[in-house]
């Protein structure tokens, strides 16, 4: 296979959201890998309903993105132990294109659990759509001191996390990209 | 406790819902209980991003409606297996108003599941919000042909299930209530 | 109302289980209430097979243990993202004795987490069993250091979430149990 | 590759359970497609408590057929909204030999939702073991009636779907097990 191709959804777009620099840093480790990547913002959509376009950015840009991609990140926060509204109506925007291919997950949260119960809804979701969560999940607690100065994970722990599931999400998208 | 006040929440705004018949339904039979009710309709709110006001309909309206209620029904279709991502929108947009009261599930579905999968997701989400589940919870399946040419439920098993929910709403609101 | 009666259920007979410390502790505290408890330890019962006796101790006793409780505490374990077997046993071998009434849930987890995504799944079916989870939900994270040398929760928050998790659950107790 | 070995769990010991019947089905669909399979029934393994042995059949014999296998089918009923005790206890024995092999997962009710909420909540758990997903989930509603007088689907739609999940689980073990 050519390079990979693993696009990053940031799934907030409520004002203040700190995922936006997590969701950054998971780009740059995928550029770090050589593979091909770029951030797909939810703010850029401002979707209200389901299966209706937005007053944002076109959703056919959305679906071609998805339909090119080998696999995919999700970068979102916890809202009341589930998923934000915005990255639901996004994800159910398309269908198609995510068929077979591997999704990282990564949750993040102010408080000590890192998205933990929002990642296993999620995990259903995308499963529906027919992707498969490539394993470990990556779980950003106290978000607020998560990366340091540079914008690197201060945890050794975490980066290491992070680099996994990244290995895994190439694994599968070579695997599966045949 | 004086007359009851059950507003019913349409957790959906995408174009040619189904689930408006239902919730209507479910707003008629509150009504012939002797209860306060209305539509909450999530269309009406237009938001794009959590705890962000929308274009819509004002979200302090919201805060007031639901500070005012004794207890909720949901009525929502599932995507995906999971729930609207305008419902959750709405719900994220308030945090204090649903505290102690109870609030029936009502999943809708054009297949056979009758948004099961959904309404578990909904209920650890209503949960975390401090509203309590009543039980039982209300699977409408094939919803295109759900209702009869009157609006009531075709199915008789349909509509006792119904009444229960609306039983259980009723006893926690009163018990909870005073 | 005369004095609750919240029995703690202990949810693991895994081998050198650490949340037995943590059950013990619950008991403790809602004894300092002037409640009545007592430790309902899942490994008494030995059952195999779901709705079959087991070759320990005898189901009516547990039956009728729910039947006279006026809410419940769950202590856990999450085991790969999922409720231990043998309390889903246990909690399956009765379906009248647990309707409405107040449940608290406490994960514990030897990781980060404290047994976030476990409380979710057992949230759903406590649910379906006819109880109504008592809000917080109480995690212990790294149980191994969670209690100090008197057997009390090391770190202040978590002693106060679970005081918070009992105010709840003798808050319903008292409002339902009319 | 040479043939796929894709045996079949059968997660109840329920006395009377009706999930047998699906699964001895689907050993048979299995055969027929020339694969290597068998019935691994949870109730010949007796296990009364987490990562303990029972007095059954010896874990090493699963944790060996589970290591030999390309793929799984797991069928199972779903009882208060969860998953059987006796299915998780067996699951939670081993941890390495899932890893990365696809699981199609048949979910049995006597009502009308087959086993939908289950199989979410299975969904997360063989996911945390390191399995992945086989697109679509089956769902058998009122078993009593699901299998004609040949043991086979009684209805079309659901040996469509069967033959689907089989399908998906097949092709992740070619694509995967190289």
């Amino acid at each position: 296979m050519s390079q990979l191709d693993v696009p990053v959804i940031l799934g907030t777009a409520r004002p203040g959201r700190r995922s936006e620099a997590v969701a950054d840093l998971v780009v740059d480790m995928i550029k770090e890998r050589g593979w091909l990547t770029d951030l797909v913002d939810v703010a850029d959509y401002r979707l209200v309903a389901t299966t209706s376009p937005g007053t944002g950015k076109d959703l056919d840009a959305y679906r071609e993105r998805v339909a090119a991609a080998d696999g995919f990140v999700i970068v979102a926060p916890e809202y009341n132990h589930g998923y934000p509204g915005e990255l639901k109506l996004l994800l159910d925007s398309d269908s198609a294109g995510y068929r077979r291919k591997p999704v990282g997950l990564v949750g993040v949260s102010a408080g000590r659990l890192g998205g933990a119960r929002m990642v296993e809804q999620l995990q259903n979701v995308v499963s529906a759509l027919g992707m498969i969560t490539a394993m470990p999940t990556v779980h950003v607690p106290e978000v607020q001191a998560a990366l340091d100065a540079n914008g690197q994970f201060a945890s050794e722990g975490l980066a290491e996390v992070a680099a996994r599931m990244l290995d895994a999400v190439g694994w599968y998208a070579e695997a599966l990209g045949r």
